[in-house]
């Protein structure tokens, strides 16, 4: 772009008549507004609109950036589709470089297919989607996601979305060309036809978009490497826009833990909240609302609580009020009740942790650790943290010698999507900056990250994780959800700690050690030249010293 | 919360068998999905359920901040509608504490009123509004604000929002309670009656919300004090919570530069965007619809635009083809066009800006730099910026000992509204953490705020602030926005340079002289010695060696 600030390209050859005009066009001043004249100009927004006009919220700020979103959002959708099918995923994606801006980039799913009539709204329609409303653990939860791709790709190229999708293998697939109508929300079928395709049930979608291709790290590579990472029974197969074809074949043939729906825990759940799903349950009578629209309330719970709050337990919830709410809302904050279920959300696991770790990092230590489940807003969620210590070729020389240490880098993932961007707005980079690492013999500067050869990976499993924006790239700073990444973080640290403690006592005995070797000889010679021995009793002397010298001390 | 994680409190008067049923069902195993279970979940999701569900997207992360973010949205609101009217604002902020967690807070303005059937969508009904679909600087933009508190305020204690608004002195007031329906995102209105008002013309707004009141940094004081200092034309009479009265009195009786609305710069906006904008124009002719939708498109631009793109400029621009569009596309962003017009956004002023400095800090030194408007994505805006060094008692020593130093203080706002949180996520904290600050005599360790007694406010005014989140609290990093702000930085820091390039020049010449004080005496008495001189003779030759002395440096 090439402003000119004087107009003179746009005016030079005019007349000064016809510049004075300008002028006065261009310096028309704003009348005062009234009630009226302001009430004229209030209007809805539509939320698609309001999404192309902040698409930087949905990670579409810059085109390299826009290039992974985009894969990201259909890798996400695809694992997730698989998955809630019990079916192996196997992901291709394949970006082509039309131009120099200009890519098409194509997931190719073995999922469960999406049935003819909800193709249009799920790529072409804001907020739409079957997670949001459950609470389960999901990769995808917002029902914006891939819609907001597709958006995005029609902005910059005017290019519809297309997908092939196919729910049963005695049928032709589904042939579709979808795009957003951004003024009303609303997906517009541009084509709808059958097809064949090459898999018995799966989805495929392409989408044209501006973008820029780059390597390394917060690329596209990047993350798909760190997806096949964190998820050992995916295969995914990458077409990379230089011509390159990567594999990463699935390691195991086992299921992840296959995550079920919960209802919300009664914990966190606000006033107003608490109101709202009495006055709309299907329940007759209190305690049974109690019981069936939260999960760890039994009967016998239910009842005590409704005692407690001086409220019938045959009231009819329906009818609740504000004020008979208000107590109900208080005992429920008060009561001890169980923590929520554990099977709605599925960790990693310890030793699943500590194995991905070392597939990535060659290191001398690694340690995982794997929280409980709790709550935060009445939401399950549980951390896991692991790390590895000392890389090949870049060992802590045990001497503090922190200046020439790489600064701890830090990974972090949530239900198993790696986060790649905004490191410095996310709870997990506060928590880590906020332990004191110094304890577990790392040095660390104020506000930053340590300093190690170390990797640590935090991950977030949760029925709904709380991100900073509708992009997904940080997790928002919820007090339970910091607490429970220091301690996990802290567990980590503990048994780093108590490594590196040993191993700088073993440095400093080897070198105590050493000296031993070095000098004894010399000893003996002297004791030999003072105490006139022979050889054999300079042996023996020098041999036990060196007994009683090395037993003075322990490993 | 108290969780009983081996749920004995639940079970310990149960028996065994009950104790298993339990467990069994606890344990409900997922049942693998096909397509059309999965189509059978998909359904919409309110926007209001969404930010319901994300509300710290809306700035709603904890009860203190809630108190804040209520409170702004609503002042913010009174001054853009007082600015609209011409109308000098007067804004009355009360807030009560009624229990421990539960406050109301009131916002009173003198500005036009609503006209009574907006007041329902106004107050409870998010993506609602009358400024998101002008290009016009103001504080508000996104229609969410005032509905999330209400929202917010709903969801916390359950009570509806109570406005009363009068348009006409002539007329009595209305009030209404409003509550919002998150599943439709609809107002209901609960109450609607005719009322009286201390005011001819004016809105108040009550909400009730689960809070916490705590002064100091990021406090609602701190927000109406720096907004105040942003808005000299502006009044707030602020009844705290803790029963003391704050009165800012206006400095000025001089309306602020009143904003112009404008019409979308041609540089930025997208390829499927100008298609999209083309199809829907009202023009006849292409290059009437250059002229007539953009701004800085004189017709004959217009007519050498569509020439280049090798188009006809009488075409129909509804029947454009997005093959067409690519290349008057690029045509577009290979021309010079004038630059965006200034008076769709009003800078404070390097005068003000500084004026505003020395109102709240008092220090030895002032810059301001306010730089010319310049676009991203199509979007006018411009970036001003004023520092203050030296403040009394904490000067710099000029020896460089960075130790007692304390950080620079960053004051970050956007159209004359302090951002308060998020710093770290803020294209403006980047911008300044990349500038080399020990270019102009500050020390600075990497990646963090430099040392030393300064305060840099960096201000951004636009017709769009780009945020990294609903909630307004920091500014997305755009390329040209960091620029920009460097460019602002590097004016103020140059100038600053200067001054402490000076100071420690004029400092090591107080030293010097202090040492020719200090010496020339004995000096003299050494030449009284040797040469024999008299008492008079060695005063002419002391203060003759001193001038000499001082001629040969400058300050």
């Amino acid at each position: 772009m090439n402003f000119d600030f004087d107009g003179k390209s746009e005016s030079k050859t005019k007349t000064t008549k016809s510049k004075s005009r300008k002028t006065k066009k261009v310096k028309t001043t704003a009348v005062a507004a009234t009630a009226e004249s302001i009430a004229a100009k209030q209007r809805d927004i539509s939320v698609s609109e309001f999404f192309s006009k902040n698409r930087h919220l949905l990670g579409f700020d810059n085109p390299r950036k826009a290039l992974l979103t985009a894969v990201k959002e259909a890798v996400d959708n695809s694992l997730d589709a698989c998955e809630e099918a019990y079916i192996l995923p196997e992901v291709a994606v394949t970006i082509k470089q039309i131009s120099e801006k200009k890519f098409t980039i194509t997931i190719r799913d073995n999922g469960p297919g999406i049935v003819d009539k909800q193709i249009p709204n799920i790529f072409a329609k804001l907020l739409y989607g079957s997670k949001f409303h459950s609470l389960k653990m999901s990769r995808g939860q917002q029902g914006i996601g891939i819609s907001a791709a597709g958006m995005y790709g029609l902005l910059t190229t005017g290019e519809p979305v297309q997908i092939i999708s196919r729910t049963d293998k005695r049928k032709k697939a589904s042939h579709y060309h979808v795009q957003i109508d951004t003024s009303k929300n609303k997906p517009l079928v541009v084509l709808d036809e059958a097809c064949d395709f090459e898999l018995p049930t799966g989805t495929q979608v392409t989408i044209t978009i501006e973008g820029k291709y780059q390597k390394g790290k917060q690329s596209v590579d990047d993350y798909l490497a760190q997806t096949a990472m964190a998820n050992p029974h995916v295969t995914i197969i990458y077409n990379a826009p230089d011509g390159e074809t990567y594999k990463y074949e699935r390691q195991t043939k086992k299921m992840p833990f296959i995550p079920v729906e919960i209802k919300p825990h009664p914990y966190g759940v606000e006033l107003g909240l608490l109101y709202k799903m009495a006055r709309e349950s299907t329940a007759k009578r209190l305690s049974a609302f109690l019981h069936q629209d939260f999960s760890r309330v039994s009967t016998r719970l239910a009842g005590e609580i409704c005692k407690k709050a001086k409220l019938s337990k045959n009231m009819r919830p329906a009818s609740i009020t504000i004020k008979e709410a208000e107590p109900l809302h208080a005992v429920i904050n008060e009561t001890k009740i169980m923590a929520p279920p554990v099977n709605c959300i599925g960790p990693i696991g310890e030793a699943e942790l500590e194995k991905g770790m070392k597939r990535t990092v060659d290191a001398e230590f690694y340690a995982a650790c794997t929280r409980k489940p709790t709550v935060y807003r009445g939401n399950p969620f549980l951390i896991e943290a692991a790390i590895a210590y000392g890389f090949k070729g870049k060992e802590d020389n045990g001497n503090g010698d922190a200046d020439k240490q790489p600064q701890m880098e830090l990974k972090r993932s949530a239900n198993r999507v790696p986060l790649l961007y905004q490191q410095g707005a996310c709870a997990i980079h506060k928590a880590v900056i906020e332990t004191n690492w110094r304890n577990y013999n790392l040095s660390q500067s104020k506000g930053a990250l340590p300093m190690g050869a170390a990797v640590l990976l935090v991950h977030i499993a949760s029925v709904w994780v709380p991100f900073t924006s509708e992009s997904k790239e940080a997790i928002a700073g919820y007090p339970e959800i910091i607490k429970e990444i220091k301690l996990a973080i802290q567990e980590c640290g503990r048994q780093l700690g108590m490594y590196l403690r040993r191993q700088r006592r073993i440095k400093q005995e080897m070198v105590k050690r050493g000296y031993i070797e070095t000098y004894l000889p010399y000893i003996g010679e002297a004791l030999q030249e003072i105490l006139e021995l022979k050889d054999g009793q300079v042996r023996t002397v020098v041999s036990r010293l060196k007994e009683v010298l090395e037993k003075t001390r322990q490993i």
